[in-house]
C-alpha cells in the first residue's frame, strides 16, 4: 500500500517497548497520573525496564525514583508523560536530547481549553516534535494499549490479544469498548487513545495498524480530523484488506460544541460522515453497542454479498417481529426453496405453525438432531445467506417442562458444518430476573468463544448483519 | 366516551370469575392443556371453585373431575375450554344451554390453518356466540390473566397487579412483556391473549379497559384488525385519557404471510400503520424492549409537552456520543441558560471538562451533595424539559479508587424536588463481566422501585423519552 508511506508507521516503540520512564510519578497522589500508571504497570506484569522520575528523587513500590531523565542508566523506548502542561515542552526537548523519541502525554492543559495560552502550548509541542521527529501520543489522553506486551495501564482491565486494533481520541470509550469485546472473548492487539492528536494524527494509526498482520479489524473513535480527504483516500485503501468500523462522535450539532471542550477539535455535520463511509467502505456506527456488534460480526464471521436471512424464531408471536425487525433493518426475509421445505416438512413436529421463514423453532430446540438437521436444510438452501437463531434461553414461563440448554449442540452443529453461511444467536435476555440477565450473559460468551456472534436482542443482530453485508458488497464492488 | 357502548364490555367474568370450569383436563398429559391450566391455577392460589371437566370422569390434584357441564353443582362464571377443535362448537352449545357465557377457547385449528374446515370451524363459533351471546375470548390464544384475582395460569410468573393493561394476539410475548415490566416493579392488572379473535376482538377489549380505573397505560400487540376505521375512531378516542402503545406485528412483506399462519388473519402494510398511529395519538414501537420502554416511561413520568433534554453524562466521550444518540432520535440538546450555568461553575470541581449540556457529571456521582444541586439548578432551567443522568455503575474501571453508590441519594433528589422534570436514568451494564450485567439489572430494578424510568442504553432512553414527548403533544394538540 503506497499511501502508507506518507504517514509516521515507525510506532512499535509506543507498544512494544523494553523500558519505559514515566515522568511526574508522586508518592503524595498514589492514585493519580504517574504513580497510578505506574502501579498497573506493575499489576499487569510488564516484563521491562521502569524508571520512575520526580525531582525530588526518592521511591516507591521498590523502584528507584530518579531526577531527571539524564540521570537514568540507558535511554528507554518509551515515555509516560504526567507532568503540568507548563513543563512539557522542557521534557519533549530533554527525551529528545537522551535520543528518546516515543512519548505518551498524558498531560491535560492545551489546545482543548480554548485559551490562546493552551493553543500556544500545544504549537510548542508541535514545533519541538518537528524538529526532533518525536513520535507523541496527545496530549490529552490515556496513551497506548497493548496486552501482549503487557502495557495494559488503563485500569482494571488487562485484556487479552486478539483480532481488534483500536484508534480513538477517548479514553474512557476504548476501556468499555475493550472491556465489552474481552468479556465476549474477542481480545485487542493493541489501542491507542490519542487525544488531541497534536503530533501523531488518526492516519498514522491507522498506517500503523494496516500493516500489523495480527490486526483484523480496526475499531475508531473520531471526534474530528485535520485532513479528511489524506483520511478518506488512506481508509478507503485499508478497507481493501480489513474492515475499519467508525464511531464518530459530534455528528449533532449539541456535540460538536461539546467536543470542542472535549479534544479541542472541530467535529463536521453527519452528512459529510455518512458520504465518507460509503466511498471509503467504513462501516459507520452510532453507539458502543452497536460498535462491539459489528466488531463481533467481523471478528468471527466469514464474508458473505448477500443479505437473505433465515430466522429460526420461538414462537409465533416472536416469529412475526423477529421477520418485522430483520426487514426493518434492511434485511430480505425470503421464502425457503421447495426442497428445502418439503425437507423441513418431514423433520420438524407437527405441533406448531411451519411458517417457514421465520421458521418457529420453539419445539425443535429441545432435540440437538432436529436442530442440526434444520441447520444443514438451510445451509444449503440457495435461496438463504444468513442465519439467525433465536436462542431460547431455557426457562419454565411456557406450558411446558424445563427445556434442555442445547448451545453446545448449536456451537458443534454450526462448527461441523462445512458450508456454514454467516450465522448468529439472539438471546432475549434483557430485563428480566436478575438470575435471567446473568444466563443471558453466560450463554453469549458461551456462545462467541464458540465462534457464534450472539446479540442480545434481535434489532442487534439483525444491525450486525447488515454492516457485515453492506462492508463485504463495498469490497467486491 | 359514547363510542364504548358500541362494543362488548361486559366482560368482568373473564378476568373476575368466581367458579371457574375446565374442559378437556386430562391426567395422561399433566403437562399440557387442561391440566397445565388447573396446575398452575392452583399455583398461583386461585381462591374460587375450579370444576375440571372429563367425560372420563375420576380426580385431579384432589380435585373430582366432572364428566360434563351439566353435572356441575353451580353454573360457573367462566370457562376455559381445552378440547380439540371438533368438539368446541358442542361445547359452546353446552355452555350456553346453562347460563355460562364467558369462555376462553385455548384450542387451535382454526381459520389460521387456512383450509376451508378450519375457516367453517370458526364460522360455527361465530355463529354459536352470536346466537347465545357468549363473550369468547380465542380461539387459539392463552385467554385472560388477572393477578389482583389470582388469574395467573399462564406459566411461571405470577406477576402483580398494577396500571398496565395488555391486549395481544400473542401469548407468548404477553408472557415476555409481563415478565419485563413486572421485573422493573410495574404490573399488569390485566391482559389478555386473543389468538384469531373470532368472537371477541381488539375493539371490545379495549372498551373494556378504557373505563378500568385501575388501567392507567393500554400496551396492544396486534397481527391484524377486521374493522380498522372502527379501530381508529375508538383508540383516538381512548388516547384522551390514557396512552395506548402498539407493538405492530406483520409491518413487513415477510411476516404477513407469517400473520396468517399464526393467527389467520391479514396484517395491513407498514404505511397505513404509521398513519393510524399519527392520527389516534398511538405510540407505535418496533421491538418488546422498545415497547416496555416505553410503557415503563409512560407509567412513572408526569406529563411533558417539551423534549429539550438535559443529559448528565459521565466521561468526555460519552458525552459526546450521548448528545449525539438523543439528537438522532428526534430530542434537542440546547445550551443551559445563562443563570444555569453560573450556578454549575460555582459547585462543580474545575477539575474535567464542563461544556453546560452534555455535562461531564464523571465525579459528581461520587458527592450527592453536587449531584442533588446540579439536579435543582436544572429542574429550575427554563430552556430543559426533561433530563437523563447516566447512572455509573461503580466499577474501578479508570484510574480511581472504588466509586460510592449514590443511586439512593439520586432517586432521593428526584423524589424530593417538588419541580422536577421527567427523569430517566441509563446504566450502561451490557457486554461486561457477568457481575456487571447482574449488578445493572439490580439498579435498573432500584430506580424503577424508586420511581426513575432506568434503561440499558442511551438510545432505548432517548426513544423512550421521544415516545413521551409525542403523546402529549399529541394530547394537547
Amino acid at each position: 500500500m503506497n499511501l502508507i508511506k506518507n504517514y509516521q508507521t515507525d510506532l512499535d516503540k509506543l507498544f512494544k517497548p523494553q523500558s519505559i520512564a514515566i515522568f511526574g510519578v508522586s508518592i503524595s497522589g498514589l492514585n493519580m497520573g504517574g504513580a497510578s500508571f505506574l502501579r498497573k504497570l506493575l499489576e499487569s506484569k510488564y516484563t521491562g525496564k521502569i524508571y520512575p522520575i520526580n525531582p525530588k528523587g526518592g521511591e516507591i513500590y521498590g523502584l528507584k525514583i530518579y531526577p531527571d531523565i539524564h540521570s537514568l542508566p540507558e535511554s528507554p523506548d518509551f515515555a509516560i508523560v504526567c507532568v503540568g502542561a507548563a513543563r512539557v515542552p522542557h521534557i519533549l526537548q530533554d527525551c529528545a536530547a537522551t535520543g528518546l523519541k516515543h512519548i505518551h502525554l498524558l498531560t491535560s492543559g492545551f489546545s482543548e481549553l480554548g485559551t490562546p495560552e493552551g493553543i500556544e502550548l500545544e504549537n510548542q509541542i508541535i514545533t519541538i516534535s518537528r524538529e526532533n521527529e518525536l513520535k507523541v501520543v496527545g496530549p490529552n489522553c490515556m496513551g497506548t494499549y497493548c496486552p501482549s506486551s503487557h502495557l495494559t495501564a488503563w485500569g482494571a482491565i488487562p485484556g487479552f490479544s486478539g483480532p481488534i486494533g483500536i484508534i480513538s481520541q477517548s479514553g474512557g470509550i476504548t476501556q468499555r469498548l475493550t472491556e465489552y469485546i474481552c468479556s465476549l472473548g474477542i481480545g485487542v492487539e493493541k489501542a491507542v487513545s490519542f487525544g488531541n492528536g497534536a503530533v501523531l494524527k488518526a492516519h498514522d494509526y491507522l498506517a500503523f495498524m494496516a500493516e500489523d498482520k495480527k490486526i483484523k479489524v480496526i475499531a475508531m473513535y473520531l471526534e474530528s480530523i485535520k485532513d479528511g480527504s489524506g483520511l478518506l483516500q488512506l481508509v478507503k485503501a485499508i478497507s481493501q484488506t480489513k474492515p475499519v468500523v467508525l464511531l464518530k462522535g459530534g455528528k449533532s450539532e449539541a456535540s460538536a460544541s461539546t467536543v470542542t471542550s472535549h479534544t479541542g477539535s472541530l467535529a463536521g455535520n453527519l452528512s459529510i460522515w455518512r458520504a465518507f463511509a460509503l466511498q471509503a467502505g467504513v462501516t459507520l456506527v452510532n453507539s458502543i453497542n452497536e460498535w462491539a456488534d459489528a466488531l463481533v460480526a467481523f471478528s468471527l464471521l466469514p464474508e458473505t454479498l448477500g443479505k437473505k436471512v433465515f430466522i429460526g424464531s420461538g414462537g409465533g408471536g416472536n416469529s412475526v417481529i423477529y421477520g418485522d425487525v430483520c426487514t426493518s433493518e434492511g434485511l430480505d426475509v425470503p421464502k425457503l426453496a421447495e426442497k428445502t421445505m418439503n425437507l423441513l416438512r418431514e423433520v420438524v413436529p407437527a405441533v406448531g405453525s411451519i411458517a417457514g421463514n421465520p421458521l418457529d423453532m420453539f419445539r425443535i430446540y429441545q432435540d440437538s438432531t432436529l436442530l442440526d438437521g434444520v441447520l444443514q436444510f438451510v445451509y444449503n438452501d440457495p435461496n438463504i445467506d444468513m442465519v439467525i437463531v433465536d436462542r431460547l434461553i431455557p426457562r419454565n414461563i411456557y406450558h411446558l417442562p424445563d427445556l434442555p440448554d442445547t448451545t453446545p449442540e448449536l456451537i458443534k452443529s454450526v462448527a461441523n458444518s462445512k458450508n456454514h453461511k454467516p450465522t448468529v444467536a439472539t438471546l432475549d435476555s434483557d430485563g428480566g430476573e436478575r438470575g435471567l440477565s446473568d444466563e443471558g450473559t453466560r450463554l453469549r460468551q458461551q456462545l462467541c468463544l464458540g465462534g457464534i456472534p450472539a446479540y442480545p436482542s434481535i434489532t442487534r443482530a439483525a444491525r450486525a448483519l447488515m454492516h457485515l453485508h453492506r462492508y463485504y458488497s463495498w469490497k467486491r464492488r
